[in-house]
């Protein structure tokens, strides 16, 4: 290292790679154990793969991802080695799960549960809510042949759960069928059902009108077609009265009667959530074609025009790709960076302590280390976060210290036989003894 | 998705990145629980960095290392993108550790305590306890200008501690203080120092003899001088006592007072860990040249060839690439993948469920599946792992689904208004009613 003592570095961050603070991060753990005991307290097991996989398997299956690759290149690369495979950074977590379940099929027992909280890096332009590398939180559940709607129903109370406990402000879980636009579609006679739901799922962003105009202009469908569609988007209701209202457009379909029994049993089922949380929403589509029934979207309610923050859906057949085998499967996918940074950005993070530590042990002139040293340890030993004040400081310094952490509690160790423990409560400014095998922050 | 279906490919693990099974993972997840534990306990804050720094920085402080980094490039780069900057994976968590100081410098608080679990990055021929990626848990403690020796002392006592929670089986600490080495080396007239150290380095691999040569051939010492340096080489004690084996050797150097000094503190602080386990060994020299001070090794006692799972020391000057401020620092790093590979392999690891669910609700025909769902929220709600059996399937298969995934016990909610709750052991077979208001796993 010496020889480069000279050179200096502009110490920067690299743009779309976010980075937090001691006190930013403690609250980013505090939501992925909230996030993992939730996905635990279901069954679901966690499972790491490794941040690259094949390039060939990520292209095949990046669809629009394709460009935002990141491979790997090694700086001085053999020449002579064919030991490395060409892999890049995963984009997302499910190609990876495909891979792991066909690769450990044989070991693996169904149905599946599995989450996984992993990082994940995409190539994109920098810009609100997208980031080059950002952390996912992932949770499906897979099967052989066929998988209970039950699974369906179970996942929209699982990520309610957890924004509850994340404490995000008021979340919309909304839930459509891709059973419902297929049949829906192709009961009113349309063939390019893929194309219309392409468009209906631009809802959002260019509301009825322009999706309207998209169905008359590129799908040249008539005026009742294009009316029966957007019909059908505005339907979004908190029970299964959706059913109803969807029987009155008048469209007899066996698909889309399967999605309605499937979508009202997933509304029926949800029907313990607080009303003003979970809509089965009509207008729903979900881009990526693989969703083939149950799809969901969620949205914090007080930026309506921030983007989903936890999707998934169903899909038939997760390893296709690998293995002659039917494997169909639900879940979803929370974009905690994405969260994490709007609320932040907001203002609505509770940032406190830049630290753990429950307990700082001062070191006053006359204190004796090991003393010091057997409190700090017997407080550990009863589950506390403790440090010990290294540095033989002023006090005051040394409350100081204790003060910019963060840190609630000083604790000082009895002087000479006949003291007791004290502890000073940094937020009243109050100082008691304390029994030390009792005592609790 | 659907134009792909056709192309089939093999799943293929991608050598050099490991990956777990379930109750791999489980076992996995539970160390980086203790380890993340132990920091805390003892006040460290949780930092995490990108994957990523500059290209630039990463080579400059790379050492041997350089060969191995991952530079990232997107695959399909676009030629007018001045916006990626030239960045690569890290390949330890010291680097990006000086440019987060430098960066954040004016909103920390000093001392700054941070630990950082993440994964690393090397492009390494794979072969035993080496990998491309592996995750790495480090710890450090960083001040301005001056640095208690306490914090070296407390280094070991941080690692012990987790060694005995991850049930590694015995391990050693092994201390040394450069200063030692130094000052001896010195006081000998050697000039050279850093080639003495980097030669001295070599003796767990080459043994005294070697180590002899090669002082003799490439630094051309005389016979008595090579002595000198393999009696210090030898000394190795599990108290203070190194400290007059030196003084034994006859030289008188400032340097090698400092570090004797150094050292027996650090050792006498240490003496509450049983015997067996911190040696002072003036063997270690750790081939690093910015480490200043103490240096640490820990070995597995029972795989003495294996390297070191646990290395780290005191350096001078974290940020010197960054700023021109003097940040000492020490701190150590655990090679977690490294010991966890060694020790699946050879077959020590308490591998067991494939699911961290403690109880499944079992699902008969005649059962009401929203008693069933109610029952398994209200054991939720008091801390329990529980999952519901969502096909209904024959009781036989719904048991061997929860033996399988070594669900411990198995939750018959009554079937009628007169009923009783019943669980039923999986281990033992016994099947007894319960109160599911009490009843703990």
């Amino acid at each position: 290292m010496s020889e480069e003592k000279q050179k200096i570095f502009k110490p920067r961050p690299v743009s779309g790679y976010p980075e937090w603070l001691p006190e930013e991060r403690l609250v980013e753990l505090r939501w992925i154990d909230e996030i993992r005991s939730v996905f635990e307290s279901y069954g679901f097991c966690s499972i790491e793969t490794p941040s690259v996989e094949e390039v060939d398997v990520l292209v095949a299956k990046g669809g629009d991802a394709d460009k935002e690759i990141y491979a790997l290149k090694r700086l001085h690369e053999d020449p002579d080695a064919r030991s490395d495979a060409r892999v890049a950074l995963h984009y997302d977590l499910t190609v990876p799960l495909a891979r792991y379940v066909a690769q450990h099929y044989g070991d693996l027992v169904f149905p599946f549960k599995r989450y996984q909280i992993q990082k994940a890096w995409r190539g994109e332009r920098p810009q609100e809510g997208r980031f080059r590398e950002f952390l996912q939180c992932d949770i499906d559940v897979i099967d052989n042949d066929n998988l209970s709607i039950e699974f369906d129903a179970e996942m929209p109370a699982i990520a309610y759960e957890i924004f509850q406990r994340l404490n995000v402000g008021n979340v919309t879980i909304n839930i459509n069928n891709r059973k419902i636009l297929q049949g829906f579609y192709s009961g009113l006679g349309l063939s390019n059902v893929i194309e219309v739901i392409r468009i209906v799922d631009k809802m959002d962003k260019i509301g009825p009108d322009g999706v309207g105009k998209l169905l008359l202009d590129e799908l040249r469908l008539d005026g009742e077609m294009v009316a029966k569609c957007l019909s059908l988007a505005k339907i979004r209701t908190n029970d299964s009265s959706f059913v109803s209202a969807v029987r009155a457009l008048g469209i007899e379909n066996e698909t889309l009667d399967e999605g309605l029994t499937e979508l009202e049993f997933v509304m029926n089922a949800l029907s313990h959530i607080p009303p003003g949380v979970v809509f089965a929403d009509l207008s729903i589509a979900r881009g990526f074609d693989y969703y083939t029934g149950t799809v969901y979207e969620t949205k914090l309610a007080d930026y309506p025009d921030f983007p989903s923050i936890c999707s998934g859906g169903r899909y038939d057949n997760l390893v296709s790709s690998y293995m002659n085998k039917r494997l169909p499967g639900v879940g979803f996918s929370i974009g905690l960076t994405r969260i994490f940074v709007k609320l932040l950005k907001e203002g609505k993070l509770d940032i406190g302590a830049k630290s753990p530590t429950a307990v700082m042990v001062a070191q006053l002139p006359e204190s004796d280390r090991a003393l010091a040293a057997t409190t700090a340890q017997q407080l550990r030993a009863r589950g506390i976060n403790v440090e010990m004040y290294h540095e033989q400081g002023k006090l005051k310094n040394q409350l100081r210290y204790a003060e910019r952490k963060g840190i609630a509690f000083v604790w000082f160790p009895p002087v000479d036989d006949n003291g007791m423990h004290e502890v000073k409560n940094m937020a009243t400014g109050e100082q008691v003894t304390a029994d030390i095998a009792t005592w609790r922050p």
